[in-house]
């Protein structure tokens, strides 16, 4: 079985025909989430230091922005924040080419598929060693849009995963700091660059993915080739993609839909229990956030915000509300308790005598969708709802 | 024990007058040996390629053309090329810097050390799992030489490593493929990047090197910190670098030597017996290069052509000796024995009769590396030679 050739050739040559409405639809819903993301997070202050050394770098900075404010997407599966390196090709793509919206759609699906594909193939393992998986996984997504919109071959769009593999990187360890946004940022710019050394003719190794010495064998984690190649191009694994409601990690999202729907039950409690996966507690265990990255990484925050404020808004997750002094004292009521039989993404919250469980984040259904972006683009907002909504027929992108 | 922060002390805090004259001397000849590479390196066909995607990236298309022949240099416990990322970044800083030469002398240094202190305390364990250590160390030292010559604090060179090690990559897998160039590029630009972001005030982790998720723990290998802090800036790990007297392989460099001191012995023989290290093995067992990329990694191809022509250089490495039918039969009476018991820099060889071995490869003098110098450089020699001798008291470093 030739992965690495298997998946090149999907990504090059599938046919637009062959691809649902709702595969469609969907990608217009991810790429309008994705502006939003983009347009909010431009202006935070870790993107004003990032644009003074790669000014111009427009995929980097925008897949950065679009992370900034944890306020993008998940890949339930894997916890991949998939769009973000996709969102940031594509847009620097389309301005310096003369892009049909039906391309720019295709691009965005088969970039999507290949980073979610790629991340169930090495799920578990990979993440849990401490690979940042959205950008690990990312930059071969990021290729793949690439290579979809300058129009490579599948020998050159292998050569692109080559170039990608030997480019893929990104550590757990900087979640906790500024230079969390940087991972999501280099997926994007160096899958871009794949795609152009393949473009320019720069050869490869013959098996990127699966050699010896290849993407699986060297990052570890489940090596699971069929989660790849099976169903490819007729079971779409973007359809697990869902958006984030809140800005903060999303295995704390679960969580805060409990905690605002029991607000007026669970608000008076002198003692909370959350009950969490390992991992999420690994990643959001943090009673004492002393600043927004921290506060969008703590179940101690999340929890004590929504139930002091009855919302969990980018207020609710800024410096600001990471040092309120009534919710520093609510976030003390909070314990948390490791359980493994839940899945990551699930939450039970306990006040002693009510118990409450749910197993995955609310969905986001279109009206929340265009609430979260009309929230985050300000007065941008209605022309790029008119861009999204049009973009399957335009003959030629132009951003707003 | 803070290991990030004490070697990114060493890296901004160290003194020139505790830099002993030995080492100042060894790093003019890495400098001019690093140099010899690039000017040799940049007519090589990937890397016009590579200028067309990355124009005007010069720390990477330096650092690349400084491998493309496989001609730099080794620090021979990790197998480390340890100067291309290094002279890439200083290189490209002195253009646009007005920097004193003992400044460039300074950071080349602390490059070195860094790249390769790293490269023991993961050694072994990191390279054979398949990580590029060249690269995925490499990062580190361009790091530090940048954070060096840009005149970071200690906090901000610590935030340099953490960049760094969220950028760290490099797959061995590319070896045998025309992008083998990009591993050392990379690790060039990405290095110089991290220590831009950090002068830009872009925080990362507290402890990128051993922190939980950190380099050492996700890149896996062995994790002796003792061999990154013992000694720093009186013990000189970059005294352990070797320039390539030979363009191919470091592995088969003490195999060379034998075969040009015995070719009158050998070069009858029927049959030859050659005995390696099982990690030379893997990288250059290939009875049939088809190209110079391939060759430069063929221990036939290099006892063939030794013995066949009595030389080693660039031609004898080239594509057409790769096709040459009388060294392509030659190539035949070669068989590989594999041998643990011996340093991976060792060789032995047997025509039957007569059993010849090396331990190492022969160093290279002043005089073995100034004829290796103007071979690459030609006509730019001699003003190269002169900015190498007169650096360490300039008051601004001027490129010839």
């Amino acid at each position: 079985m030739d992965v690495s050739g298997t998946l090149a050739r999907f990504v090059v040559e599938s046919r637009w025909e062959d691809v649902p409405p709702a595969i469609r639809r969907e990608a217009r819903r991810g790429i309008l989430n994705a502006a939003g993301c983009i347009l909010a997070g431009r202006r935070e202050p870790e993107l004003a230091r990032l644009a003074k050394v790669f000014p111009g770098e427009r995929a980097l900075l925008d897949a950065a922005a679009a992370t900034a404010l944890d306020y993008d997407d998940t890949h339930l599966r894997t916890v991949i924040h998939a769009t973000p390196p996709i969102a940031g090709v594509l847009f620097a793509l389309s301005e310096s080419n003369a892009t049909p919206g039906a391309d720019f759609l295709h691009a965005w699906i088969v970039g999507l598929e290949t980073t979610c594909r790629l991340g169930n193939a090495v799920t578990p393992g990979h993440y849990e060693r401490g690979w940042h998986i959205t950008s690990t996984c990312g930059v071969f997504g990021a290729a793949a849009a690439a290579s979809r919109l300058l129009k490579l071959n599948s020998s050159q769009a292998r050569n692109a995963f080559g170039h990608a593999a030997t480019q893929a990187s990104g550590l757990v360890e900087v979640l906790g700091a500024q230079s969390r946004v940087l991972n999501a940022g280099f997926a994007a710019r160096n899958g871009l660059a794949s795609a152009r050394l393949a473009a320019a003719g720069l050869e490869g190794p013959a098996k990127p993915l699966d050699g010896r010495r290849g993407f699986f064998n060297v990052f570890g984690g489940a090596q699971d080739f069929a989660q790849i190649t099976d169903g490819l191009g007729t079971r779409w694994e973007m359809t697990n993609v869902v958006y984030k409601p809140y800005p903060c990690g999303v295995v704390l999202h679960a969580l805060i839909d409990l905690c605002l729907e029991a607000r007026e039950k669970l608000r008076g409690a002198e003692k909370l229990q959350v009950s969490l996966h390992p991992l999420a507690i690994e990643r959001t265990d943090r009673p004492e956030p002393r600043n927004a990255i921290e506060a969008r990484l703590s179940a101690q925050h999340a929890v004590a915000a929504a139930l002091l404020t009855g919302k969990a808004g980018a207020a609710e997750f800024g410096d600001a509300a990471a040092n309120d002094p009534a919710i520093r004292a609510f976030r003390g009521r909070v314990s948390i308790v490791r359980d493994e039989s839940l899945d990551k993404m699930a939450a039970i919250v306990s006040d002693g005598s009510t118990t409450l469980r749910a197993d995955a984040p609310r969905p986001m259904d279109d009206a929340r969708l265009e609430a979260k972006f009309r929230g985050q683009a300000g007065r941008d907002a209605e022309k790029w709802l008119r861009f999204v909504d049009s973009l399957e027929p335009a003959r030629k992108v132009e951003l707003p």
